[in-house]
């Protein structure tokens, strides 16, 4: 008899038990098949960022810094400047595996300031040293997650509709995901959510991993095609759109999931507040705007060939697939992060939000 | 060597030559194969509009007055009152295939009209009238969407940014379409316009038909996911919103595929305006607005299986599945007609259409 594995029951990114590669659920074979793989190489973890195995801003920060440690570990020298060196073209090559998502290279460079911090340090205490940052790194972001859901549940009341859009879940994060963090709080509560997920094509994240991760957990969720969300905001069905981000910018531009920037206008039509859940890894203030975000383009195929049986437009058809899409910071009614919700106007808020975030971490809070 | 196939050499509905079938392209084998079908008996008719091997509302309307001539001609009776009795109730039967677009039941009451205004017709002249009456009505659909195209050519200019969404080109109707009629006539005359097709989840019309018989037809289109209007429009990228429309109540509300009131409301934010493509045969003055037109639900799994090589969402989860959407006429900037543009207040512009039309059929014109 086979035994139905719960998705709930995995880690979307750890670090094995001998130090010695990053586990992941390969998100590509979901919802068919839960299928834990292990990344040893910079090609193998470049490639599962690249290819989506692990994806969400949160998990891949997570993932990078696991793999920036253990490709450290692997480096075999005991001389700091080239452990440093070695170290450093290692990150450069995993900064390049997505564009968008600023806590790729957040991770990364918290991994860097550990070398850079301790150049006291030999180098076997260095790889002691980043093993701790990218497992603290974890850590933090089960609590941020928790303490972001926390500050969305104030958003919302008992049975109201929320609709969300690509997954901001669990898979994409370490746990509670941001998005769907009030969603899994609530559920806890009793709140008996009624919770939309758009499939967000084309890759399928909301139909393939957050309609299966609600599900999985016994949360009230109907799927549905991205051009529905109009029709489920006429009916009154949605109270709240939550979503989380790839880059939050200094004025509260965000760059998130393709598509999330039509929800936001399909929501001020019908006067639903958009929510963008942001752990403050995400909000990137040397980013003055949108205008300034890069927005990774992907292949044709993804929209013309890929999870068909058969090709499913003409061959040679044009096609533009950005991955992202910049949502104004008009159109979004409150930020949700770990250290409170910023408000608009957002070039002030979020200064806020950061001085917040200093003052408690220099209390040692 | 294989003979590679264009589709803008093939008719979307015929009769074919011996009055016994009706001949159309199988829309559901495109864009892979290009495969002509004869629907003869009630059923086979049925199922093609039901299936949607032919949809899009003018070419519905032309299948089903085909159709009810073919099941007519069948009818082995000399009687007039035997005749018309079973012409109504194969007449019911064809019209309960899909319950939103109004072409289907238009085209079959004025099919019925022949019998009721001949009732001192024999049956076999009856018969005869059916038959003329089909292929008029075939006739006033190709004059009616050049017409459509022109007026719709004149709300644009060369070089221009042109958004449809869904399929209301050729292969939803007879020629032209409605909403790629000013793309086609703009063709015509070397317009070279850009034109981004919706790829129109779930069952892809857009993908699999728009962008098909334009890149056929040699127009510069680019396939994009629904959730991607917002993007093109912000680049700037287009100048107008052609889209058909299923039924135009007397208020002006607009029932289209779904996703339609999607794509407007977005067109609001980035200020870009929607036009409706609407024969005259799709507008309903006896449906006072959107809230009283039904709207057909499909079943759950062409959200979740259909296309795909493998499941794309889990099993069991809740689907809403809607086919089409109403657009409130507060985001119409104007309904495009074969007796011209009717414009906001759309209950007085639409019963001047309709006045106007009625003049000049008065007149013979």
């Amino acid at each position: 008899m086979e035994i139905q594995r719960n998705i709930m029951d995995y880690d979307t990114v750890s670090l094995d038990d001998d130090n010695s590669a990053v586990v992941i659920i390969d998100q590509t074979k979901l919802p068919g098949n839960i299928e834990l793989i292990s990344l040893k190489t910079a090609q193998e973890i470049w490639d599962a960022i690249y290819l989506l195995q692990v994806r969400g801003a949160p998990a891949i920060g997570v993932a990078a810094a696991y793999g920036i440690y253990i490709l450290a570990k692997g480096i075999d020298t005991q001389d700091y400047d080239t452990f440093y060196a070695e170290f450093k073209k290692q990150k450069e090559y995993l900064d390049s595996s997505r564009p968008t998502a600023v806590n790729l290279s957040w991770a990364l460079n918290r991994m860097e300031q550990v070398i850079i911090r301790n150049s006291d340090k030999t180098v076997p205490e260095l790889k002691q040293l980043l093993k701790k940052e990218s497992i603290k790194i974890q850590e933090e972001d089960i609590r941020v997650c928790r303490t972001i859901g926390e500050y969305g549940l104030s958003l919302v009341k008992p049975g109201d509709g929320i609709l969300t859009h690509c997954n901001a879940g669990k898979l994409a994060a370490s746990k509670y995901g941001t998005a769907t963090a009030p969603i899994y709080l609530g559920q806890e509560k009793g709140y008996g959510f009624r919770v939309f997920a758009d499939e967000t094509r084309p890759l399928l994240q909301g139909a393939r991993l957050t309609a299966f991760e609600l599900y999985a957990s016994g949360v009230d969720v109907t799927l549905i095609c991205d051009n529905m969300s109009a029709t489920v905001m006429k009916n009154g069905w949605v109270n709240a759109v939550f979503v989380g981000c790839d880059r939050v910018a200094a004025n509260g531009d965000t760059a998130n999931k393709i598509g999330t920037s039509v929800v936001a206008a399909v929501a001020k039509q019908y006067q639903v507040p958009v929510y963008i859940c942001a752990p403050t890894s995400t909000i990137d203030l040397s980013t003055p705007n949108g205008d300034a975000i890069k927005i990774e383009q992907r292949k044709p195929e993804e929209v013309t060939e890929m999870w068909y049986q058969e090709r499913m437009a003409p061959e040679g058809v044009k096609v533009f697939n950005p991955a992202f899409d910049v949502t104004d910071h008009s159109l979004i009614a409150g930020i949700v992060t770990e250290y409170g919700i910023a408000r608009a106007p957002y070039s002030e808020s979020l200064k806020e939000i950061f001085a917040k975030k200093e003052a408690i971490e220099a209390e040692g809070v």
